[in-house]
């Protein structure tokens, strides 16, 4: 249950680095590669030959030759050449369109016809020198909507996120969900709280007294297909909250990009941009091992739910407040897979009205 | 292929330790705790909110906290409070008659109405200082029948437990099996012949000669759904066996409980409760591992046997004399199996009639 | 898809050395052993007491005894003793032809009543000194017949192997495929080239110069049901090729038997027979260690391969000259799977006109 007509992240480019890699990506396989050239493509993982994975093979220029018997793919899934062949009547196979931008590498597993680049998300600390990145990637055995669902609703901090930035007052606080166009936002404000434990060390790291008491914010966007930046941070109580000055808190973007592998399973993209510090690469590299260790929390949770609603598939879950943004998330994919096949349905039509 | 009116062991006092538990019973998930005042319960293990397995939670007073979004779920199956929610109209989840005695707890998978402590079986051993036990668990991919059988034949002892428990003159006694009211009872004597080398342990640890000549015997007790004690031992040749006195003899009684998962598989619930030196626990410790031991044993074969039975599944077995016990037992949980879809259609139809 | 009447390889004689083996075969679980006698037999691997697999118990005389009860079970099949139970009318199973020569155990899985030891194909160097052989097991999960199409074409070394048997000149040189009566031979000469490294070693233990221009040839030859040996070497160039003296070659037989598991899954048998230095046991350990390093390669693109012909079930794959051996190949197979139906359909019809 996932929009195809869409840009999903397939891998990031550290991934590429040592040759063609193959990976399931929204029900079908995929290798990915980076030619000579630097540019990045990708291709159905199928050898028209004799099925052999290209994924396998190596990269020739801008090509991907298989490593079963030779056979030069191009990156537009039309044979280039085959030792002692005539390869001009060999079968296409399909290839994506693929985009590297912003630190990832984005592919379109619908209909190349329709895929704009300008669709891409603008992820406005990626090219910017006053924040610093870092990331990780997991592979995750559950629908990608329980991850929105996750992600939408941070109330789940308190229970599974004990002792890094889970704290008592998330439950006291409402959440507020609302539309914003087509990008839906929930939000939540602690006003005058102790900072948990992972933001008493980004106060510390950046200069603020750990234990002042601050105004938390937690401001999760989901847009479609599956993607949500959850602004986070603490400022100094009552200096404006989330539009302090940058001298009285910590800021970060929390960066989630889930791709469905099966109806069950997705890769999980994750990171955290930050908007303090950025030139402390050790800094970096702690938050990144501090939040793997943090989401590894929801990968069993998550992983429990779905085998949950697998054994009791008839169950009707709650809808609750705070299941409000994934409520509305839900709401958006129901919309654009419906449309995806009403217009499949439409061309299907139009092509027997032609014949 | 099990009856659902009964009362299975569900786990150990231990498991409960450091938190709930999560576990297959009887093909329902059940997350199992012990409240804060000390008592055991059982629950579906299926948050009513989003789905989360309970069992990943925590306790909370006599309450369960589901770990994802703190929902407190009342051990009557009940939502008791979520933060910031009114629960009054959650759908309530299934809760299990539980009870903790005889160092095991106890859980009726069935009908609750019909749960009745009395059936719980009487274990004189367990709450007697003139015995020890100590038993372990495996879990084992097989029909909880096939070690049914096992335990209701020790005949295999002679060929799958050589050199602890097995000797050659099991296989030239011959068995007998007979009905006591409700139980299934295999019995074997052997007279007049040297104990095999986990008895001479236990001999030499009861003070008797190792190499003296003994009466040995093996009495299972099948009762329903799936329990199996089994009176073992040796005595001096001409003391009187079974029956001989204490000075005379090394004695003990094998407990096994069988707890279905699926169809295919079981949590085995196995030990030993002796009744010599039961102050010695370094002796319990040395049965105990020795036992875990020769049990493993049973394990290989037993899932080798599931498989050739899904191999050939209208292959017709030999019921032998030697299986007597198992066929036996078969028939009572076969009765047993038909009284309850029997019951549950009666109960429809009084149902349809009130409607 | 194979032929049931036809000799493969069940195992190597050291894999029986410890006590009964239990294999599945051509879709069917065999437990196979060596009688006291010195006699292979095999049976299928259930015990027809209570199905255990009678590979878990022991060899008695020229008998398997069952782990379980101690049934005893005769190499025709039939039960011989059991203890204090009378086997006259315990059910037969089924017992297979069964023959060990050339260094090898063969099994004929279909109608025994056609087995004829005949039609064991003849390895001419297995009992000859001026021969030395070395190989091994691996178990492949994909159709045995992808492992066929592979050794029936060698261009994929300049691919998978490269660095030891691969070079490019195998691209440059093209291949004959033609029938010599039921056998397909397809055959590949490079003639004036420089030897890659494996052949290298194995002139340089030839006492031939490694750096010399050779000639090497590759001639594969497929017979049903699975079976293909390949004549390959090198010698000093213009000195006759494979009909070289002696002197002036490093040659050797690749031996490949593949038995099906499963419709997806294959044993495969390989190994070298060199006709160089056969005294030499070092060299033929490291050749054999290289060996199973170079097919270890082709293990995961074929089961890549397999994964990918079962995503894309219905996509035909092109079948160019170089597939021409693979395609001649399961010409055959198909045509004696083909004949085994309608013999089996003739039968019935006889049998039906007989009732």
């Amino acid at each position: 249950m996932f929009p195809k007509n869409a840009w999903y992240i397939a891998c990031t480019p550290d991934e590429l680095a040592d040759g063609p890699l193959g990976r399931s990506l929204c029900g079908q396989r995929v290798a990915l590669y980076r030619g000579a050239g630097g540019q990045v493509a990708a291709l159905e993982d199928f050898c028209p030959h004799r099925g052999a994975a290209l994924s396998l093979g190596r990269v020739v220029g801008d090509n991907l030759m298989c490593g079963y018997h030779g056979l030069v793919m191009g990156c537009d899934g039309k044979t280039v050449s085959m030792p002692m062949q005539r390869v001009g009547g060999f079968p296409c196979i399909r290839s994506y369109p693929v985009v590297e931008r912003h630190g990832f590498v984005w592919l379109w597993p619908g209909d190349a016809a329709l895929a704009d680049e300008a669709a891409i998300p603008a992820l406005p600390w990626s090219d910017n020198p006053e924040w610093a990145f870092g990331g990780g990637l997991y592979h995750i055995g559950c629908d990608y909507r329980l991850m929105v669902d996750n992600l939408m609703d941070l109330t789940h901090e308190a229970y599974v996120h004990v002792g890094s930035i889970g704290q008592d007052e998330i439950d006291a606080s409402p959440v507020r969900t609302r539309m914003e166009g087509e990008t839906v936002v929930t939000s939540r404000i602690m006003q005058n709280v102790t900072a948990p434990p992972f933001w008493q060390d980004a106060m510390r790291a950046n200069g603020l007294d750990p234990d002042a008491p601050v105004d938390r914010w937690q401001i999760s966007r989901f847009t479609a297909p599956s993607h949500v930046l959850i602004d986070v941070g603490v400022a100094l109580a009552g200096k404006g909250g989330f539009e302090a000055a940058p001298e009285y808190k910590a800021s970060a973007v929390v960066v989630d990009f889930m791709t469905p592998e099966t109806e069950t399973s997705h890769w999980y993209f994750w990171g955290m941009a930050r908007h303090f510090k950025p030139e402390d690469a050790a800094l970096t590299a702690t938050i990144r091992e501090g939040q793997g260790r943090i989401f590894s929390q929801d990968l069993d949770v998550l992983e429990a739910q779905q085998r949950n609603l697998r054994t009791f598939p008839d169950r009707r879950l709650l809808a609750l407040n705070i299941d409000a943004g994934g409520v509305q998330a839900r709401r958006i994919i129901d919309r654009l897979v419906q449309a995806e096949k009403t217009m499949t349905t439409a061309a299907d039509a139009a092509e027997a009205q032609l014949a």
